[in-house]
């Protein structure tokens, strides 16, 4: 499945509350949905506290593994907001006051102590140029390859939508799914099989258990639909030689 | 907050599905959340295709990084589960057929070619382990610091419980919260001096916009309940300070 053309992205989530438990993210997924669709493929993502030595190593490796590394969370006002400082580094370019994000956060009358406070927000690295965020706070900053947003999900979805159709696609990966109520084992040798006579197309077993039953969910994922269907007819196949009942998921 | 007999983790969730988007990720936060409870600080966590060489490249960093390195996903039967295959090829040593794990499987009795397939999941690394399932199918493994668990969240999570008292463990860290409905700007001047004051514990801000209200929610973790209990205090006199009402969560 590994095209030479594809458009990959790795992803950052920043942040202690995710790592200590106390929130859980939903990032992430928004992320990998949405750039799926947009034809960018999400490798990789990690989880990383607020410390900066460990924010600035994880974005410059990824920045050159991936052709988009996305970030969420860490650029609000509070001292434990360090993203931007630590991108800064990354990139070994100074911090500098963006007017625009200035004007914006001036447009809202505050005591001056806490207009200073929100003034943290306009520092972005030089040569960073803004994501815009329609719910009319402070913008996101894009640096080179690597896209900086919120952390809190309506802001950062907010921000990414902003980006559709400005980057880099490759082609978009399509999916099919069939679940059935059975033991991957009862499977698992033709599931080899089909895999081994489709190398262009990832195909998955994921098991679960529900109502007390377990059952496998048979994703296939490539970005040629005619092909998703041969594989999709011969995994629904598998399932019912297997003695048991293919359920197509709505095509995605 | 580092303390120099803090016991810290990584995490490894193994998956493409979570990566495409069509599974979000559940293991992460209740593998946060216990081994927070049992004193082990969940450091780093990484979502990563069922690649091998992706594989064997972070859990050979992360076991070198961490005491514990806690994996997800990858364990079943079927051609895309190699996460067993990955463990050995990272600590370079072979796979062998576990004969309690293999006990286990035979003892369901499944026509002959299923069977094989379902031994695939007898096949741990050599000098590895056992990690009990309680929920009776195949065993997970542990081998030196790298504990290998299901990805099935109702399966990781009976394997995780059975560690319960049998690792290595620090300090536990514990949280205090307040919450209020106010700009993280209006406190963010106030917090970043109770931080500097109290290095030892780690003050969080985090944002949130709920029912068309943005409110912050002020964590504080750290070993010690009596100082935590002290910047509970101060933080909710910030509070008070900027016109607003602290809501105090329950204690953690």
């Amino acid at each position: 499945m590994q095209s030479p053309d594809a458009v990959t992205a790795g992803a950052l989530i920043i942040g202690n509350e995710i790592l200590s438990g106390r929130t859980p993210d939903t990032n992430l997924n928004h992320l990998a949905v949405t750039l799926g669709g947009w034809g960018i493929q999400l490798r990789e993502a990690r989880v990383i506290p607020d410390v900066e030595a460990e924010i600035v190593a994880a974005v410059n490796e990824c920045r050159r593994r991936f052709n988009y590394v996305f970030t969420t969370g860490g650029i609000g006002p509070t001292h434990d907001d360090i993203t931007a400082e630590c991108i800064a580094k990354a990139f070994q370019v100074p911090l500098v006051v963006n007017a625009e994000i200035a004007e914006r956060i001036q447009q809202r009358p505050v005591p001056p102590d806490m207009m200073e406070t929100r003034m943290r927000m306009a520092r972005i690295p030089k040569g960073a140029w803004l994501v815009d965020n329609s719910t009319g706070g402070p913008q996101g900053f894009r640096l080179d390859n690597v896209i900086v947003m919120a952390g809190i999900p309506e802001i950062m979805r907010a921000m990414l939508a902003t980006l559709e159709g400005k980057l880099d696609a490759g082609p978009v990966i399509h999916s099919r799914s069939v679940t059935a109520y059975l033991g991957e084992s009862q499977i698992a040798r033709g599931l080899g099989e089909v895999q081994a006579r489709y190398p262009d197309i990832d195909l998955g077993s994921y098991p679960f258990f529900r109502d007390g039953r377990y059952g496998a969910s048979l994703v296939m994922r490539g970005t040629d639909i005619g092909r998703l269907e041969e594989v999709l007819e011969e995994v629904s196949q598998l399932i019912v030689e297997a003695g048991e009942v293919p359920h197509r998921a709505e095509d995605e």
